[in-house]
């Protein structure tokens, strides 16, 4: 029996067999609101300065600092200048109006807010001959400089950058309609077994509902990959492999569930002999045996059959792998959290139990450990983390959880 | 001028103004994928037991318990039971090689591992005579019982539950190929304002892009809402509510950005003149300035126009609100950080600035307080909030911080 891998050890292996596939796969481009949750394809740089003129900071006066020496002055009121106007050039010893985001007119160099003016309000529209006492301002006063977010040119986003809805607010701002983003990888999904049947289907005796695929499948969607859905294999090793020959070529990874322990019936162990995938156990419960390499050089994953393991599988090795390769999706948020309760676990084993946190910061674990346990994976928010070394806990300790 | 209202008041208000809607849309039946990241309809009873049957936790012997007495005993093997098959019955004084997940026969009512075997590995197919050697075994061990994740008939996930891969993966187990979920909100989306250009189009002196439409859809499809654009209003009142009256009464909720403020053309302070919004500052840095109520009885929520404080104001104000009362998106999580540097901020209202958070827990601020820097918020993680009460914090200082 070969010494368990460490959970570090195999996250490696997973990121470096994703690294050292075909590299990025090429770009699309789509429209702004197509692209989220996609991962930038090319690094993009700022066509336009951004604000694009200098404009105002409040709502106030433009003025020319240098006609308010110390002390203040009395100005002129000139033509107010509403946001999306191109203002006439400010004429000396004048003041005009200015709004929130509205362009600096050519000849001011600050903005006084209203609240500093005298009166505190504008002239009503029409009247020619306003005047307004106004503070001494420094030059730059309440204005953003064209440039000041990102000057054109700059890089505004480096390739590999997720697409959320700040960054898609960005390109809009810099007037763009469309992105460059990577292709999704995709995905061929695979569930094994004599034992499973497709949901809505009868279920005869001995036999039990896949929710593997529609577990899996739903966390690779969120995490941006593209899924093919090869249905589910029975234990005949050669109709695996018919179904693998089929698909390997199209696609850039290849997931099976179930069939890599050291059971009687380990389909995916023998439908495998030959190629240059090797069956792992690593220090994690649940979720320990594992398959990795590839299969006529398609990466190759195989993780094992129960569905909590499944779940285990894809957010502690391939999802990590992905966010660290390719861009996307973004890590898990950690957390600290006080359990709930004591616990106990078997030494030389990092193991994942369900919980869920509360406000509180307070994690109860919900079920055993047992990876069947699918009712009790769906009323939980978080996984629960023991690293290897530790054997019990006391209620109170703190521990790290990851949100789901 | 009006007194400030706090931020949790206005949170109050917001999460008040959508649950005296129209209640909760009616249901929608979807296939389990179709309905990732959708909100469950109906409490949910489980049609069956999980697991469907006693089945084994382990690769073993199936036993009658009463065969081994103390000191164990030797046992005919009888035939093997794999996962899926529906095993003949065990016979007394035999031990049938079972595989994890396999059902337990009946007769059989413990599993003793293959480890604890002697020999330790299942004799070859088609040997008739085999013995194994097996320790006392007390009933129960290593079965996992019919039902003990969720019996038949249990509440298995209520109304209002969000579906993610876990929950998915529960109906799938259950047996179910499609959920009645709610029907996602429908919102009118309307950006405002004269200096507002489409991206994609040539941009005059004065104007600046629309980044408004697409950073708030792309954040109202993540939480689940069904968008309608109704493109970019000018500073036209009567245009505005014309646009409003065709579509408000096919939409739970409109939403603008803009003409909020206390300018001279606040184009939806304007045309709301005269309907049941009201314009309230709240003690918010971004984002002070709201409109809430109801246009024709549809709710209505008028952001401010900068684009930090649309996003501020939705991750602030609308999207907690459908969380609590339409049960999806999940809340962001929450995360202590500490301060990369010193920062000051405004007495008497609650800042939200931009921050990156690294591995470590440290969050360093992104740009400075300006709501119009979207370059600074396309590069930051999270937001960082400073409560109404601080005015200045050292570097170090502990701040929460929400991931975006």
């Amino acid at each position: 029996m070969p010494v368990p891998r460490s959970v570090a050890a195999h996250q490696a292996a997973v990121a470096e067999l994703l690294t050292t596939g075909a590299g990025h796969p090429a770009g699309e481009h789509l429209p702004l609101l197509d692209a989220l949750g996609r991962v930038l394809a090319v690094d993009l740089y700022a066509p336009l300065d951004l604000p694009p003129f200098a404009n105002s900071q409040m709502d106030g006066f433009a003025v020319n600092s240098s006609d308010l020496p110390d002390g203040g002055a009395e100005l002129r009121v000139a033509d107010p200048v509403p946001a999306g106007a191109a203002p006439a050039p400010l004429e000396r010893g004048s003041a005009a109006p200015i709004m929130t985001g509205a362009m600096i007119p050519e000849g001011a160099d600050a903005v006084v807010p209203i609240e500093a003016a005298e009166p505190d309000s504008f002239p009503p529209a029409g009247q020619d001959d306003a005047m307004v006492a106004l503070p001494a301002t420094a030059p730059g006063t309440y204005i953003r400089q064209a440039g000041s977010d990102i000057p054109a040119g700059a890089l505004a986003l480096p390739a590999g950058t997720r697409l959320g809805p700040g960054q898609l607010g960005l390109l809009a701002a810099l007037g763009l309609a469309t992105v460059e983003v990577r292709r999704p990888l995709r995905v061929l999904l695979l569930t094994t077994g004599d034992e499973v049947v497709e949901p809505g289907r009868a279920l005869a005796v001995g036999k039990i509902y896949d929710s593997n695929s529609t577990l899996l499948e739903a966390s690779m969607r969120q995490a941006g990959l593209h899924v093919l859905r090869a249905g589910i294999a029975d234990d005949d090793p050669r109709k695996l492999l018919a179904v693998l020959e089929e698909h390997a070529a199209q696609v850039d990874l290849i997931v099976t569930t179930g069939g890599v322990s050291k059971g009687a019936y380990e389909v995916v162990r023998q439908a495998m002999d030959g190629h240059a995938v090797e069956f792992v156990p690593v220090a994690m419960q649940p979720g320990g045996p594992q398959g990795i390499g590839r299969f006529h050089g398609t990466p190759f994953l195989g993780f094992p059959g129960n569905p909590v393991s499944c779940l285990v599988s894809f957010e502690m090795f391939l999802r990590p792998a992905l966010g660290s390769v390719h861009g996307s999706p973004a890590a898990r948020p950690v957390l600290r959290a006080c359990l709930a309760e004591p616990l106990t676990s078997p030494a030389g084993k990092h193991q994942v139990r369900r919980g869920y946190l509360d406000g509180g910061g307070t994690v109860r674990l919900i079920g055993g450990p047992g990876s069947h346990l699918v009712h009790a994976l769906a009323t939980s928010n978080a996984l629960v983390h023991i690293p290897a070394h530790v054997t019990e806990l006391p209620e109170g300790a703190e521990v790290e959880v990851w949100m789901l």
